[in-house]
């Protein structure tokens, strides 16, 4: 039997009318959008009918939707072209402590081209105060980036403050939405956003599709570098596939997004009821409410999380966050909360979604906290021995 | 009834066996390959089988294929990632007048980093003169590109020859191989290049899918700065599926490569045979011999390519090369061939594939042959009529 699939946050499922939706155009509508015959006007279409989707979900034109190969290249092409777009203005910009190696490492390439980067502290529970933002800003400021959702313990930013903050003072403001696009209202105008980026693989559309939103106006350079696809924007040849399945993808999350996310949070609320019934004594990582729908980050006094999960496998779930080939360390966003070592090698992040169900949710508390008191028992009392807990996560997270 | 297609050069169908490879992954293969879960594992699986297989087109080891989202990416991260990274040797680059526009904007972008490009002419059918290029070397020069086939004529270049000099003088050899891979042989040894970008589109797997060979030891910046995806080389969440239609589109071209390459050189001599003998006064556009079996680039004296299509819509086909977005103006591959502007844009491209019949190919010179002929009609012979032919031309593609 496959586990229990509570890892919604690391990938979705494709949803099934999705891959309906894509499928014709990896068959008979197989055109290149730029050829001007049959072939190619079917393909184009296809990808004009995918914009204005996306642009629905987001509340904006469809010329302002760049589609490109994912969150990450949104990512830097949102920075990294409207640093360098915006050179002469300033060479500044500020973010938090707490973004996904997607924006932070664009940053740090930027910091390598001469450009100066603030990276602001976050709360206990993972959140940004829009006054530190306000208290950063030099006049040398062009940019400031805050993601929209935390993809590792779910609290939510407050955008639209900070987005008032940037316009105040004529600085671009752009988020990284990988995580809420779909999950909570995403509307560019309430969050006051100039940029915005989509990964399509959260979003119940396959990995290799994603889309940044660009305020009409903004001045932004294009990233990869090539014919002039996208308005030229964006080159290379579209992914007509992918497109379709990504305005799929947007004009479902927009059809059911307030009936659904009333439903996963219902569902991620009986879970943490139940596991703290059964097994007490449950930390919970992230904002209690300023937090994803369907995101439960939670600690068991004494557990390590990688050892948990390493024990469970009927349960497909994550240690705080994804380990990239290998490596594996406290995460720095558990660490920017300012969390121990112990609650933050004991995170484990259950992250739900669209198919999940009461009976797997019921049948996961059991086994968890099953597991749970087995690993108390063989460690009898670990609350004091942080060394051996770190390094245990270590071992295991690497293998 | 559909056009023939005759545009396999913009882009090829997916390869049913290819569609059919990566279905699962759209489906229950659905994990993100980071996640050490068995839905990641399963992915990552999908994803190693993949790169060997692109790996054994190319004839390297895997750990040389980074994956990436097209042929554009590719040329992207091998231009300025190897630029980037090798700056302190040096800041000149050598190329060609003729490479595509993914090979051509990155280094435009590069010369406003500092950087100084040759572009080096080419003869009448489109060939460079390897003893130009090592005439351009200077003791700045840290990187040479130039494409293996070219996209409009086909006319293939002398890469061994080329990375022959290359090595000689300890210079990096890039080849942008969009058009060649799974059309002729593509052995990085034999070629003697040090990277080589490849496009899924153009080899019957997806649009948003390609691969960069680098050979082990070559210095190259990551170019999407994320997490550390495909070894620290490529961030982003990796498009399993894709992935897995490149690695079987690879493996069905390196299986049937030569027959298959016979058989479509044999219709397209054939094709070209039937025009000559139906029309008359048919100029072949690119080499004689050393070209894409696949590709017929002609011109049919007094006749506007644009125009000719235009009027025979059961027929798919490109003039020279896709226009983007509308804007269309004389290919500057034909241009750097010294085509006169009539037969420049008299230039019509028929790109055979897979799937092309004999049955098509009689077909379509029939219904081409009677088309030049009303166009000859009408025109009454407008050999000395290059405005007017032009215009026309701008005209028909901006529509």
């Amino acid at each position: 039997m496959e586990p229990i699939y509570l890892d919604y946050n690391a990938t979705t499922p494709v949803d099934p009318l999705v891959v309906e939706e894509l499928l014709p155009y990896l068959r008979e509508g197989f055109g290149n959008p730029s050829s001007s015959h049959p072939y190619g006007k079917k393909a184009k279409e296809g990808v004009e009918t995918a914009r204005k989707r996306v642009a629905g979900l987001l509340d904006c034109d469809p010329a302002e939707i760049v589609f490109t190969s994912g969150g990450t290249e949104a990512n830097n092409q949102a920075l990294i072209g409207t640093a360098m777009a915006n050179r002469e203005k300033g060479n500044h910009i500020i973010t938090t402590a707490i973004e996904h190696p997607a924006v932070l490492n664009p940053l740090h390439w930027l910091e390598g081209q001469g450009f100066a980067v603030t990276y602001l502290p976050v709360d206990g529970y993972g959140q940004v105060d829009p006054q530190m933002i306000r208290q950063a800003i030099t006049d040398k400021t062009i940019l400031i980036s805050v993601m929209h959702a935390n993809n590792e313990v779910g609290t939510i930013q407050p955008l639209a403050e900070i987005g008032a903050i940037a316009r105040e003072h004529g600085i671009l403001f752009h988020t990284d939405a990988a995580q809420s696009v779909g999950k909570i209202p995403t509307r560019v105008d309430e969050l006051r956003v100039d940029l915005l980026s989509i990964a399509g693989h959260k979003l119940y559309a396959p990995k290799g599709i994603g889309a940044l939103y660009v305020r009409r106006g903004v001045k932004i350079d294009s990233y990869l570098h090539g014919a002039g696809h996208e308005g030229g924007r964006r080159a290379g040849t579209e992914n007509v596939p992918y497109m379709a399945a990504l305005g799929k993808a947007a004009e479902l999350a927009a059809e059911h997004l307030a009936t659904e996310s009333e439903h996963v949070l219902s569902l991620r609320e009986r879970f943490h009821d139940r596991l703290k019934e059964l097994v007490g004594d449950v930390l919970l990582n992230g904002h209690p409410t300023s937090r994803l729908p369907n995101t439960l980050n939670v600690s068991f006094a004494g557990v390590n999380g990688a050892d948990l999960l390493a024990r469970t496998p009927e349960i497909a779930a994550s240690t705080g966050s994804a380990c990239h080939d290998g490596s594996c360390e406290l995460s720095g966003v558990l660490k920017a909360m300012g969390l121990s070592p112990e609650q933050g090698f004991g995170a484990v992040r259950f992250s739900l979604g669209r198919l999940t169900t009461v009976e797997e949710l019921d049948r996961a508390a059991e086994i968890v906290a099953a597991r749970v008191k087995e690993l108390r028992g063989i460690r009898g009392g670990v609350s004091h021995n942080h060394v051996q807990t770190g390094l245990s996560a270590l071992a295991s997270c690497a293998g």
